[in-house]
C-alpha cells in the first residue's frame, strides 16, 4: 500500500435543487457546483459557492450540455466551436460568483450525457479540454480511468482528477456496469463503506464478475441525490476515518 | 475647448442578433457585448469577442434582466442578493470568453429596463455597484451622467464612463425625451452628426425646447438595430474625423 | 350553515418539482399543474396530468411570469398584448398534455407574484382575464376573494372559484398576513384543519387580532413544499371527512 | 400533366425573428410558426398567427427539439415521451394562440434537426406520429417524400403534405444535396423559379447529376432567411402564377 493512497478526496454534484447539500458538505471535499445550463440558478450557483466556502470544501464547476429541461442528461450533438464556448461561459460564469465570495474554482466536471459523451467522442473530448486549457490558469479536469477526456487532458499538459464511483458495480474490464442492468447500483451503506475502504487502501475493487480488479483514483463520487444518500456519504466518510485514511482535497 | 474634450468613444450594443454588427465594428470604439441573459448565445458571445479583437474595439459587458423572451425590456422586481447574482455570473461568463480570445472586458453597460431602472432606483442600483465592486479589478460603469448608479459607483470608487445618446432629443433639464414622445428619436444623419460633433467640442446640445443644455460624456452611444443605424454611425464617425476630433476608448 | 357549504374542493400546486405530489395527489381534489414558465418540463406536465388523471383530481393550469430562475416569484412589467400571449401559450399547451391523457383543463389559478399581482393590478388582471375569456371554453379562474381579478372575470362572464388558505393568518380585513410578518403561516395540523372545517361550515375564521370575519371560498390551497405539508395535508382531509363533508371539486 | 398538378401551396418559417416575414406572407399560402423551442416568444407567435390570418395563409406548427442556443439545428438524444410531451406541447401552445385570432394549426412540420432526423430515425420518428395522432384532430405532418416519419404517418392515418425544396439542388435518387457540397443551393431566381414550375407541371425535375427525376409535391418550401431571399420567393409566385398554376393550401 502506497502512501499516497492513504489520502482520498470525495466529491458529489451540488447547488442542482436535488439532495441535502447542507449535510453531503458535511462529508464531502470536493463540490460540483452546477453552472447553470442543466441545473442551478446565479443565485444558487452564489449560495453554494458561500455553503462550500463555510464548509472548508473545493469547488469545481460541473460543467453540462444547455439542457435544463433533461437536465444535461441528453447527448446533444454540438460543433467543436460551439461547445468550447459552452463550457467556457460556464465555467467564468462560476468563477465569476466564488471569486465574490472569496473562493476559487478548482476542476472542472463535466455532467450528466456530457460526461459519459467524452469517454468516448473524441471531438467532444478536445472540445472540452481546448475550452479548459484556453483558460490558462491550471485548472484540472476530473474523469474516469481511461476516458479519452482524460487522456486528451494528459496530452494538454492539464492536471487530471481520476475517479471512482462509491456505490456503482464495475465490471471486470474496469467500465461501469451500466444502470439500466440489475446489480448496477450498490444500495447497502456497509458494503459500499467497504469497497471504498478498499479501494483507496488496496486501489482494487470486486467486479460484478467476482474477479478483482485495479481502479487507480483521488477522489471518489458521493451521490447526493439517491434514496439513502446521505446516510452513503456518511458510511463511507465514517469508514474512511476510522481506516485512518485522511480525506481532503489532493 | 478643453482638450479632454476632443477625444470621444463610440459605442455601440452589439452581438444581440440584430443589427450589422460587421458594419458597426468599423466605426465604434467600445462593444456592449450581450451575455446571453436578454440576447445572445455562448457561440455568439465568442464570435462577438473574436470580430472585436480583430476590429480593436473594446470590449464592456452589456449585463441583462433575465429575460430573453422580453429582450430584457420588461422592469422586474429582483432582490439584492438575485440581482447581484445575475450580475456576477454575467460578467464572468463574458470574461471568460474574452479572455479565451486574448481579451479583456473593461467595463459593464446594464441594458434596456436595467438601464432605465438604475437610474433612479437605489436598491438595484446598490445590487449592481456591489456586483462590479466585488469582481475587484476595476471595472468602469458606463451610464447616464446624473443617474443614481453612477453616484454610487463613484462612491464606491469605481472608474465610470458618462455617455450621451447621439440620435435621442433631451429635455431642458437634460433627461431624454421618452421615445413614447414626438420627436424623441432624431432621423437625420446630418443633424445626428451636427449634433455628436457640438456634443464632443463644446460640451453642449440644444435640447427639443431650444435651450442649450450642458451634457459631459466620454462617450456617445450609437445605436446599431434601428432603420439607417449603420448610416448614421457612419455618418457621426466621418463627422466627428473631419472635425479632428480622436475617436477612441479612453 | 348553507347545504352548499358543506362541500369544499382542495388544491395544491402540483408538477413544480418539489414537494411530494403523490401524496398530495391522495389528498386533494384539484391540481394546479406548473406549465413550463416558472417549473415543470412538458415531460413533467405529462406526467402529472397523468397522475391527476389516475387520482380522479380535476385539472388546473398553474400559469406564470416567464421566469424560470425566480420560480415566478417576481414581479414583472409586462405589456397587455404580451402578458395575454404568455397566459394563453401556458394554458393551451397543458391543455393538448391534458388531452393527450384523456383529460382536460378546466380552471386556471396564477402562480407566485402573479397572483399577488392581479389581485390589485389592473391592467395585468385585465389581461389574465382577457386571456382566458379569448380561449372561450369557459376555463374558471381561481383566486382570493375581493381580487381584482375575480371582479373583471365575473364581469366577463367566467365563472370564478374563490378560495382560501389554509395555513395562513388573515387580518381582520380578510387580507392574508403577509409573509414578512410573526404569525402569517400555521405550523400545527390539528389547528390548521379545525380552522379548515370551521372554514368550511361556517364560512368564518379567526383572524389574528381575534375577531371573526366571513370567507367563503369554494375551494382550500394546501401547500405541498412546506415542512410538514403532506401531515397538514392529511389532517384537513381527515378532519373534514370526520366533519362529514364532502371534499369535490365543484 | 394531371390536374391536380396544377395546384401548388408554398411554406415558408415565420416566426423566427429572421427574415422578412411581412414579404414572404405576401407570397406563401402556408406559415410554418416558430413556436418557442428553438424561436418563437408567446407574443411574437401571436403576432404571426395574427399576420397570417390578415394574409389569408394556412398556420402550421413548427415544432423543434428544445434548443434555442442553437436555434433547433443539432440533434438531441430524447426519449420517445420526452420527445412526445414537447411536440404535444408546442403545438398545443400555438393552438391556443391560433384560437385567440380566430384560426386554427392546420399542419405540423418539424424543424432543423427534427426535421433531418425524422427522415430516417424509427423512435423519434414514431414519437412525433404519435404525439400528432394523439391530438386527435386531423392534422398534417409536413414532410420530405420517402422520408420515416411520413410513412409512418400514413401508417397512421394521418393527412401528409409532402414537400419539395424550390432552392436545393437534388441528387439521382431523389435526396437533396447537403449543404456542404458544392451547388448544393441554388442562387438564381430565374433558374429557382424555372425549377419550381417544371416541379409542379410535370412532376420532375434535373438533379445535379443532369438526369430527371420524379418528385411528387403538395408544397414547395420558400427560405425566407437567405440572401435574395424575397426576391426568390417572389420570383417563383409570379411564375406560377404566369402558368396559371392555383397557388393555394391544398
Amino acid at each position: 500500500m502506497s502512501l499516497s493512497s492513504r489520502i482520498i478526496d470525495l466529491n458529489a454534484d451540488l447547488g442542482e435543487g436535488v439532495g441535502d447539500d447542507e449535510a453531503m458538505l458535511t462529508v464531502v471535499t470536493s463540490a460540483n457546483v452546477a453552472c447553470g445550463f442543466h441545473a442551478g440558478t446565479p443565485a444558487e450557483l452564489l449560495a453554494t459557492c458561500s455553503a462550500a466556502v463555510a464548509a472548508g470544501v473545493r469547488i469545481g464547476a460541473q460543467v453540462s450540455y444547455p439542457d435544463r429541461a433533461g437536465f444535461g442528461r441528453r447527448f446533444m450533438d454540438m460543433t467543436t466551436s460551439d461547445l468550447i464556448a459552452d463550457i467556457t461561459y460556464q465555467i467564468g460564469a462560476l468563477e465569476a460568483i466564488a471569486h465574490s465570495v472569496g473562493a476559487t474554482v478548482d476542476y472542472v466536471k463535466p455532467h450528466g450525457a456530457l460526461y459519459n459523451t467524452i469517454v468516448h467522442h473524441e471531438q467532444q473530448a478536445d472540445a472540452v479540454v481546448t475550452a479548459v486549457a484556453e483558460l490558462g490558469h491550471s485548472l484540472a479536469l476530473m474523469g474516469l480511468p481511461g476516458a479519452v477526456v482524460i487522456r486528451r487532458a494528459e496530452d494538454a499538459g492539464l492536471p487530471v482528477i481520476l475517479e471512482a464511483f462509491a456505490d456503482r458495480a464495475y465490471r471486470g474490464d474496469g467500465t461501469l456496469v451500466p444502470r439500466t442492468e440489475a446489480g448496477a447500483v450498490l444500495t447497502d451503506s456497509d458494503e459500499i463503506a467497504r469497497r471504498v475502504v478498499g479501494l483507496v487502501t488496496e486501489n482494487q475493487l470486486t467486479a460484478i464478475d467476482g474477479t478483482t480488479i485495479s481502479i487507480a483514483a483521488q477522489s471518489i463520487c458521493l451521490h447526493g441525490d439517491t434514496p439513502g444518500a446521505v446516510g452513503h456519504a456518511r458510511a463511507v466518510r465514517a469508514a474512511l476515518d476510522d481506516a485512518g485514511i485522511t480525506v481532503a482535497a489532493s
